[in-house]
């Protein structure tokens, strides 16, 4: 009885130190593959199976393309990559809110565009005032306001807003493939990142409780901020109408580099902005692992690539194919596309 | 005998355990403080009591000052704070000895100024060409080149240039103290961060293995790079001669808003460059830790605060006054500055 106890005792020892070593971040552990299937969503064979000989052949202690785990970078991109991306980009959907909400406090904007046309829904005017209107909506609506403020409104919106289409809170949009792989490669030893084009800032709300990758692992376009004490004594940040860094195409190598530091070997991205990203990612010594997310899926989701005026996939799509990148098709790859209905980010 | 081995299996797997607890990034941990002293080149009582108190109430699951870990984000200056500063930034040494190694390519600077000074060793005429001449030293010796190229020139200069008084390594110049201070805040669930205004890319060279503190967690100045694919197809980022961003004064707030997107619960700093980043960790609720490193011995080290052209400290040493900031006094507080002669980063 006792032995039973110790050997127990052992156990429950040992299956705290698995626990242990499935932690983020964690450093100089190789852990045992020999576990429940980390990708149940991923059909057999493809692009899941490359991902676990990718995965084990990084992980395996004195094997020839064993990676020290603080080399184990992964980079993903995030709209169209880890959620969905149509019919606008949500961040557009909560900036075109926003100037809804602030309307009543600019009459004005019922006889100028581009608000007019944000007012009046009519996505044409919208298009008509190109990137110089896309800016001034922007300014109004992600500037002006201390970064406080703006998280609060961002947190807001993804509690009320709901998708046209699914009717679901845009952050329960997330792909559920792409949730088990991100637990997958940290339970592996990697650090992951979000990497994406659109605001840092915006996408930091919602991503730790998302994909479970903290605030300093989002990498992302950002405007301006400006350090400033209030009246009262408060020191608060105040974002600016100035664009900082956009984190898109050629930018995003630029970006993993200032941020990041080290060069990922692993990246995955859906469209030709990623294809920077990816071209660095490979453009390091030893094993290395790029894949882009295909929307095939006009039933679950949404089927878009070359043509496509979000998330045009079409040049990086050419290079997957003259360089082996892991192409997913979300219809024959993908068991599930979303989580189930029930399925908020917590 | 037999229980021997197994009592000593035990104690195996526990201190291989509490290793693990001491890894960076772990979370959901509290770390028994019943320890080896954590800082033992700290004189008792004085600020290493303050740190002592607040690691340990932020730590202490279940009680009020409780911090989660995800929230305990330790953020330090590193020129005067973490290694020397004086009789010049060292980063500024290296930039002059890269001048005086690029010379011969440049016969033209023989006779033109900052140049001239630099190469004549010129203290004066060095100062007298201002901001301007510091700029084209910085795009002389910092720009035109890969991020590859110009780590490879870091590394090497650190390898074989002496800092002046003490015949040393550079890097070999780091606090005792301060080290001791990051291992310990690691140690108890804190992720520790660099937030200076010397160049993110110098200091990513040797921050990890003279700090413990990886790449993706130094923030600081940078100028801005560009993509490129080289004629053989190899991907490269290009140092350009463009400032991006001075993590300085009013900068270091928004660094740390836009690198880490959580604010810090502890900041160490020495100057008034790093007052905004104080003011800013002071400005959240729950405990707060904020310390300035005061430079009071000329025996040991240097001597300076409210004169010095060099990690000046007048304002934030007014203001640490006026808060009750914790300031340390190198004389009395630190036991050990530097780590013994011997010792070098690993």
């Amino acid at each position: 009885m006792r032995s039973r106890i110790r050997a127990m005792n052992r156990r429950a020892i040992l299956s705290g130190a698995a626990t242990l070593l499935a932690a983020p971040g964690i450093r100089g552990v190789a852990v045992a593959a020999a576990q429940a299937d980390p990708l149940p969503s991923w059909t057999e064979g493809g692009p899941r199976q490359k991902i676990l000989d990718f995965v084990g052949r990084v992980a395996a202690a004195g094997g020839q393309d064993f990676v020290a785990p603080a080399e184990r970078i992964a980079v993903f991109d995030n709209d169209g990559t880890l959620w969905a991306e149509q019919p606008i980009y949500f961040q557009a959907a909560f900036a075109l809110d926003r100037v809804k909400a602030l309307a009543p406090q600019h009459p004005e904007w019922k006889d100028t565009q581009p608000f007019k046309g944000v007012i009046e829904g009519d996505p044409e005017a919208l298009a008509a005032s190109g990137e110089k209107g896309l800016l001034q909506i922007m300014a109004a609506t992600h500037a002006g306001m201390t970064t406080g403020v703006f998280n609060g409104l961002v947190a807001d919106w993804l509690r009320t807003a709901r998708h046209p289409r699914f009717d679901r809170p845009y952050d329960s949009l997330v792909y559920q493939p792409m949730l088990e792989l991100l637990g997958y490669l940290r339970a592996s030893g990697f650090k992951t990142f979000i990497v994406s084009s659109g605001g840092i800032e915006f996408m930091r709300v919602f991503a730790e409780r998302a994909y479970g990758i903290p605030p300093e692992q989002v990498v992302g376009s950002s405007g301006q901020t400006r350090f400033e004490i209030e009246s009262d004594g408060t020191p608060v940040l105040l974002k600016e109408a100035k664009v900082e860094f956009i984190d898109d195409g050629p930018g995003k190598p630029s970006g993993i580099d200032r941020f990041i530091g080290r060069r990922p070997i692993l990246a995955f991205g859906n469209s030709d902005g990623d294809k920077q990203m990816l071209e660095w990612t490979a453009g390091g010594t030893g094993p290395r692992f790029l894949g882009l997310v295909h929307h095939t899926d006009a039933e679950r989701e949404y089927a878009y690539d070359r043509q496509s005026h979000v998330g045009r996939l079409d040049k990086a799509l050419d290079e997957a194919g003259e360089r082996g990148w892991t192409v997913v098709d979300m219809r024959e790859d993908w068991k599930a596309v979303f989580p189930p209905q029930a399925w908020s980010a917590p």
